[in-house]
């Protein structure tokens, strides 16, 4: 154990830190903001247990995500990170609807030869 | 307080659940999955605290995205509702590409006349 070096969740938790602290790797102390985030929305023994059923290798990503989801929560605690799967599927919408209005004058083009209203399409892009 | 009708929470708890418990309204006896999905990933405390935290009108929302997030945790525990933000934008990705291609070949009929190579459009899309 170190007192002196404890990572963010033990300096927090006023706790020591064990030389096998499955939180150390992933919470440095010089950034406690990362762990009070997470903390605050899982709590840290839920972030622990997640952690130990993962092998130590895919740890890292884990935890990467886990802190992304919390800081979403934090911003919107209505919609969390749901709200910015929202907004993509909204712009693939958008963008689906574009290129199938776009492949739509290509199609009117080679039906009648005219000339495509080209400057409608520009604008919507 | 009531014995028989205890919500999902307070029934999973072992506890007594009170007329004005806070997860008894999202969280019927009825689907006990619900709870314990939440309750695995965030604690309900954790939950209980982040609906506190909300006007009453806002709460069913959140429980929500609560119950969506934790189930995507569940199913993928390294990357959790963060896996189905990155298809996204892949998906956003390959759709702007094949946009920016299709009004390549309507830019590329209008400068030389020539007719696009429509059998290719069609394959893409």
């Amino acid at each position: 154990m170190n007192m002196s070096g404890r990572c963010a969740a033990c300096k927090y938790l006023r706790r020591r830190c064990p030389s096998d602290c499955i939180l150390s790797p992933y919470f440095p102390s010089n950034d406690p903001q990362r762990f009070t985030s997470v903390h605050r929305i899982y709590g840290a023994c839920n972030v622990a247990k997640m952690l130990q059923e993962l092998l130590p290798h895919l740890r890292v990503e884990a935890v990467e995500t886990l802190c992304y989801e919390a800081q979403c929560r934090i911003q919107d605690p209505i919609y969390g990170c749901v709200g910015v799967i929202s907004q993509l599927h909204q712009q693939i919408q958008d963008t689906e609807c574009q290129l199938a209005k776009t492949c739509a004058e290509i199609a009117l083009m080679n039906s009648d030869g005219q000339e495509p209203p080209l400057a409608q399409v520009d604008q919507q892009i």
